[in-house]
This record gives C-alpha cells, sequence and structure tokens, in this order.
C-alpha cells in the first residue's frame, strides 16, 4: 500500500485525469438519483480533464479507504460527494484525512461559518453541527455557501508524484456552489486545454440507422470525435474538440464547421437543431418567424404535445390552444369528426386524423392544427391496429395531409414518441420539407 | 486472476450481494444520468440484496474487464448496463463472453427477434443491427421487448463457488423491461427474505412539517423503518419490513397494521393513497365508483393535468377530454369567459377560473370540470399577482368553486404542483372534503 504525505500550500499541478466517488448509502439503496456525478462529470469534461472511472460506496470505513486508495493511485485527482454531514454515519472527512495522514481538529473559521449560517436564519445549531467544524490540519478548507458542512482539497504528495483530493459535500446545491466558486477556478489554471461542443439533434433515423449513415465520416476525423446518443425518440450527435482555452467563439466555430458541413450533406433532413435546442423550441421558433399560430387537436397524447409546446415562456406567441378529444363524442360534438368515420373507420384512422385537423383549425382559429389520434395501449387494439399505431393529421392554409405511424414499446413511450412525431411533422410542413 | 467456467442451464443459488456497473462513456462525460443504477438498487434493495459498490466505466476493453473482474470478486451478482448497442464502441457483450470463458456466436433465435422488431416498425434492419445477435454460447440469452439488444445471464463456476453475471442494454426502457421480465423472476427464487413495503403517500405537508408531527413514531419502530422521501410537490412515507418471503399479504398487512394506524391518526387528511398508486389513479378511481364524467379547463398547465390523469389506460371511463384554452381569444369563443372578467380581473382571477369551469363543464358535458389559470413565469407576472400565482376552479351538479394558491419555484416546477393541486383539490371534493 503506497503511504500520502499531505502538503500545504496546496498549489497544483497540470492535471489530466480525475475520478469521482460519490459516498452514501442511500445512492446504493437507490433513494437517490445520482446527479452529482452527473454535473462533475460534465464540468470535468469541459475542462478537458478524462475521467475513467467512477464509484459509488457507502458509509462505511473500510470500503470508502478502499475505493479512495484505488482510485488515487489511477487518478491524478479524486473527488468526493457525500458523508460530511453532522452525523455518525458521516465518515469521508475522518477517512480522507487518515489517507492523507493528516489530523482533523477543530476549525475556529469553520465553528464561525457555521454559526453565522444559522444566525442568518434564526435556528440554533444542533449540538452534533459542531462536528463538521473539525477538519483536516493538513489541507485547504472549502468553504460552504449554500450549508453548514465545509470541503477540503489535499496535495498529497505519493513517492514524489502529486495527487489531489477533493472532498466535497452530498447535497446538490452545496457541492455544486462549492465546486463551481472554489474547485474549477482552481483546475483551470490546472490545465491548458478545454472541451469545445457542438450538439446535432436528430429525429426520425435510429441510431443504428444514423451512423450507418455517417461511418466514414465518424471515422476519419482526427480532431473532432463525433458520438451518437440515442434517447427518447431521438439520437443526439455530439462533436467534441480538444483546444487550447483561450480559442475565440469564431476559431471555434471554424473548426467545426467542415464536418458539420459532411454530417449535413448526408443527413441534413433528419438534423432538427444545431445549436442544442428543443424539438418544441424549434418549431416554436419556425411559427413565430413566420408569424404563424397553432393549436392540437389530440387523443392518445391527451395534452402531451400542448404541454411540450408549452414549456418555452414565450409559447404564447404562436400557441393558442387545442381540444383534448379523448372519448369518441368530443371528436365528433367539437371537432366535426362525422360518426360515419368513427363507426366505418375508427377514431384512429387517417379519415379521423384529417377531421380532426380540419375541426381544430376551424374551431380554434389558427394557421395550423396538427391531430394526433393512436392506439396507446395496452387494450384498444386489434390486427389491423396494433398498439402503437398512430395517425398524424395537419390542417394549414394549403389543405390537409396524415401519416401512419407504428411506435413500439409501453403507454408511456408511445405516448411520448406520438409527442415529438407530431412536433416534427409540423416542422416538416413548416420547413416545406412535407 | 481467478479463472471462471460458464454454464448451462443456468439454476440459481442463494444470492446476498450485487453490484452494478453500469457502462458508458457518455456517463462518465456527464451527458445521462445514471437512472439506471438508481433503478437497480431500488430492485435490488427490495430483494434484500445488499448492494456495497457500484460502479461506472467507458466503453474499453481493459477497464470494463477490470472493474468486471474485481465486482465478481466481491459480489454473488454482477449487474451490467450498456454497450449493448449495434455500433463497434459497444463491447460489453464481447468481454463479459470473454470473462466467462465462452465465446459469441449468431443466434438465429435474436435474429428474428431483431427481423421481427424492424417489420413491425415498417423499417429495415442496418447491417450492424446483425451484431446484436451474436451473442454468448453459454449463456442464457434474455429477450428484449421494447429493442433490439438481446441481453445475457451468465452462470460462473469460480473455483467451486458459483457467481452470476447479468448484462442488461443501456437505455432505460430496454433494461427496466429486461429486469422486471426476465431477470426479478428468477432472483426472487434466489432469495428467501424480501423487503415488504407500504406506500402512504402525502400532499399538502412538506418534509419536515409531515416528520415533525410524527417524530416520536418513526422513533420508536424496532420491526419497521419508516422513511420520507419528498418528491415534486408531494411526500412519500415508506414503511419497511424485512421478513421471509413466504409471508402471506394478510400476515404481511397484519405486521404493518398497527404503525399505518398510529401514523394515520396524526396526518390521515394529508394521505391520498395507501398503496402506492398516484394522485391521478387515486382521483380516477374515485370518479370510476360515482361513474361520473370529468374534462378539463386549462390554461398555464396547458394539457399536464390531461396528460397525467390518462396515464393509467382505464382513464377512458371517466376522462372525456378538455379544452387547453392558452388565449384569452380561446378562453372567451370556447369557454364563454366574458371579456369583462378578462378585462377587469385578468385571465389568472377567481372570476376568471370560476367561468372556465363553468363553461368547460357545459361544453366538454361532464359531470366534474376543473380549471387551471395561473402565471407559471418567468414574465407576466405584476405585484398583485406574482409569479406563481395559480387560481384552480371547479364546477358540478352543485354549483362553481375557487381557490387561490401561490406555488414557488420556476415554470417547470408551478406547472407541475399547480397540475398536482388541481387533481388534490378535484380529490377533495369527491370526498366531500371541500
Amino acid at each position: 500500500m503506497k503511504e500520502f504525505t499531505a502538503e500545504l500550500p496546496v498549489t497544483g499541478r497540470k492535471i489530466n485525469s480525475a475520478e469521482i466517488i460519490s459516498v452514501g448509502t442511500e445512492l446504493l439503496l437507490g433513494q437517490t438519483l445520482n446527479t452529482n456525478a452527473r454535473d462533475l462529470s460534465l464540468e470535468l469534461s469541459d475542462l478537458g480533464i478524462s475521467c475513467f472511472y467512477q464509484a459509488v460506496v457507502g458509509d462505511n470505513h473500510e470500503r470508502l479507504e478502499e475505493v479512495l486508495r484505488q482510485s488515487l493511485d489511477r487518478a491524478d485527482l479524486v473527488i468526493t460527494t457525500g458523508g460530511l454531514g453532522p452525523t455518525e454515519d458521516d465518515i469521508t472527512m475522518e477517512i480522507s484525512a487518515r489517507i492523507a495522514g493528516t489530523e482533523l481538529t477543530h476549525s475556529k473559521e469553520a465553528e464561525g461559518w457555521i454559526r453565522d449560517f444559522f444566525a442568518l436564519r434564526g435556528r440554533e445549531p444542533a449540538d452534533n453541527n459542531w462536528k463538521q467544524a473539525h477538519l483536516p490540519v493538513m489541507a485547504k478548507i472549502l468553504y460552504n455557501s449554500v450549508g453548514t458542512a465545509p470541503g477540503a482539497l489535499y496535495q498529497l504528495n505519493q513517492e514524489g508524484t502529486k495527487k489531489y483530493l477533493a472532498v466535497l459535500p452530498g447535497p446538490p446545491a452545496e457541492m455544486n456552489q462549492m465546486f463551481k466558486q472554489q474547485l474549477k477556478p482552481w483546475l483551470k489554471i490546472c490545465t491548458d486545454e478545454s472541451l469545445y461542443h457542438v450538439y446535432l439533434r436528430t429525429i426520425g433515423l435510429g441510431e443504428s440507422g444514423l451512423t450507418a449513415k455517417l461511418t466514414d465520416i465518424i471515422h476519419t476525423q482526427s480532431e473532432i470525435s463525433i458520438a451518437p446518443y440515442a434517447s427518447v425518440g431521438e439520437v443526439m450527435l455530439r462533436l467534441s474538440l480538444m483546444a487550447p482555452q483561450q480559442l475565440s467563439p469564431k476559431e471555434v466555430e471554424q473548426r467545426f464547421r467542415p464536418v458539420i458541413e459532411q454530417i449535413e450533406s448526408r443527413v441534413g433532413e433528419y438534423i432538427y437543431s444545431r445549436d442544442n435546442r428543443t424539438l418544441s423550441g424549434v418549431v416554436l421558433d419556425l411559427l413565430v418567424e413566420k408569424q404563424a399560430t397553432v393549436g392540437f387537436a389530440e387523443s392518445c397524447t391527451a395534452g402531451l404535445v400542448s404541454a411540450e409546446i408549452t414549456k418555452s415562456p414565450g409559447a404564447s406567441q404562436a400557441f393558442a390552444g387545442s381540444i383534448v378529444s379523448y372519448s369518441n363524442e368530443l371528436k365528433e360534438s367539437l371537432l366535426g369528426v362525422s360518426s360515419e368515420i368513427i363507426k366505418s373507420e375508427g377514431a384512429v384512422s387517417e379519415a379521423s386524423a384529417l377531421a380532426m385537423a380540419a375541426g381544430a383549425r376551424s374551431l380554434l382559429g389558427v394557421d395550423y392544427a396538427v391531430s394526433i389520434t393512436g392506439i396507446a395501449g395496452p387494450d384498444g387494439s386489434s390486427k389491423e391496429k396494433p398498439v402503437g399505431t398512430v395517425w398524424i393529421g395537419l390542417a394549414d392554409a394549403a389543405g390537409t395531409l396524415a401519416e401512419h405511424f407504428l411506435i413500439g414499446g409501453d403507454r408511456s413511450h408511445i405516448r411520448k414518441i406520438a409527442t415529438l412525431t407530431a412536433l416534427d411533422f409540423l416542422r416538416k410542413r413548416l420547413l416545406k420539407i412535407i
């Protein structure tokens, strides 16, 4: 086992690699989603610091020490989150000091911070809060502007090599503030390159379909790496470039441009955003640009499309309202779908989608009306119309059109994909692709 | 390095401990939140299987193998998620087979699954999709009902001890389905105690308010532990009991009953569900019980309430439809809110909420109509009506009523809380609490 010696002052050398260790039984029990690891990974990646491993471990002396030592062996910097609370279970500060070969001592400065924290809120510290003023002698103490648990940054001498161990609190608001205000400025000094990104968001091709069309482009890049990320209903292409921190936005843009142009020439029609905007945001912008209004006639999505387009505060510029016609009676009475259509073709049919769109356009008095009618399941399907059958209709000044889609997955998934499909249908119409 | 021999059939021995390894560069880069680790941890915890470590590692041969071997050394069961995609980067199946000492071979069965998957969607598989039919010879292959990547369950003989390695896909919908449908039933055979839960879901009291009322009850339990979990707009009390699997539902109920009665005597009015149903599910059941129909007039929530109540497949029994009246014009033309009200009191007012509810009840022909109008922000507020001002109205056979709420947080939070508040308003009316 390699031994460490803690050093002061913490100076900082070039940091290339880091690992994140999340400490907390609540994570192992699945009670908490590990947003800290995600947030720190994003920050490290943008600083050009590679992170090859992350770990989660409980509030247990042996296991925490084992994981910490393994990570310090591999990486230049190890960041822990969690286990700095006031209770007996919270052992991260104690273990980190033990590994660093230093001791915890009562910090007058931290005592003052804790006193101020409670005074500001008109409350009294509990007895166990003073444990949080028990901090390592040989470490830079990190102020917590959101809570009572200070953090620590150790510089460790390991057989001549300098390693760094940052100990941060677990509550995400405290962790993020401490990282941004105190660790990040120091890390910037310890790195000279940053990772720059461009996000191309696509819809309509699966991950395999998209990468199949781009294989050669993906593999012939030297400076820029291209990675596809599939999420519900869409695939995002992330282009990354590692380059000096002082690059201007224009220089960054110039380096990305040739690759973006290559990708666009192959799959341009599937790309709905080049700047990481959401599909509903893009559709909204297109509508506002055209000074056009929109409304929906929703059946199986039952309000999801309307809720999606109103996520952006400016939605009222283009979105007037919608009819959620869940029952067939309302499809008839409000949207004017004829009972013949419902009887002969069914509520989930091309004729019904067309009539719903036309009816909504007239009732809502909008330029564009989009209808969604489908079988989200698990009930209501037939051999001809399996679960996942969805018709999207659209009515505008030029007329009406509709398209059939078959969507896999469960009820919730079908409704989500139908929502995105309806918005993409509108996007294509606004761009005159359909 | 210990070697493994893969065995068939997979039988299953008692499993006490498990580790979760999430594979994917996107996790290390912070692009994806690791919901898989959370979901699996919850499931394992409910099965009484301890999880002491979790890891995240990228799509890298050496590192993945290293992490996998370390976990297999410590735990009875190792579950991986991710890295089963069709691209070259996806190496989890290959590495797992190498560790197990078996080979990948083309599976006719899996080829059929992939063919069916695309046929059902009217699409063609890409060339690289066939890679996903390349599966280990000595393992139980797990069917993917949501995507194209099959999983695998290995039984490994490690110097006489049996270990298990389950390889699941990364997309959460695929992972969860495969776990629940195939791994969980098998794991139940491999465990003899289970953690039993009762979930009391409350709305209307914050976490600290609720626990303050229950402190002594929480701390005097021996057999049953009580933990509060706050989520958006509600607090769930989770009661847990570790007991033999063969306990009958009645025996389980008897052990929980005294504690539940104690809790109900203190905070009964805030508990909306005793069986972990959602608020919308509870409301739906109350409506079906009364054979009553419902519809909504949504402004600031713009479809969220309707989307929420239709999450349950049976929603059509009670939910007819809604009017999303986002613009003031539609509040007037469709719901009959007078232009005087809009002008003098504003669209966000008691008068407007009452008129919207009455208008929706008549237009939609329903027994109960609930209206929601508010300022979700960030724009549109005034000194008298700050961001978060929400009016909920209700119309039924007995008349109309409305209540004012002030909700904190950002736009998305205000819309979510307004949605729950509207449903709880209806719940209280159906229970004659208001």
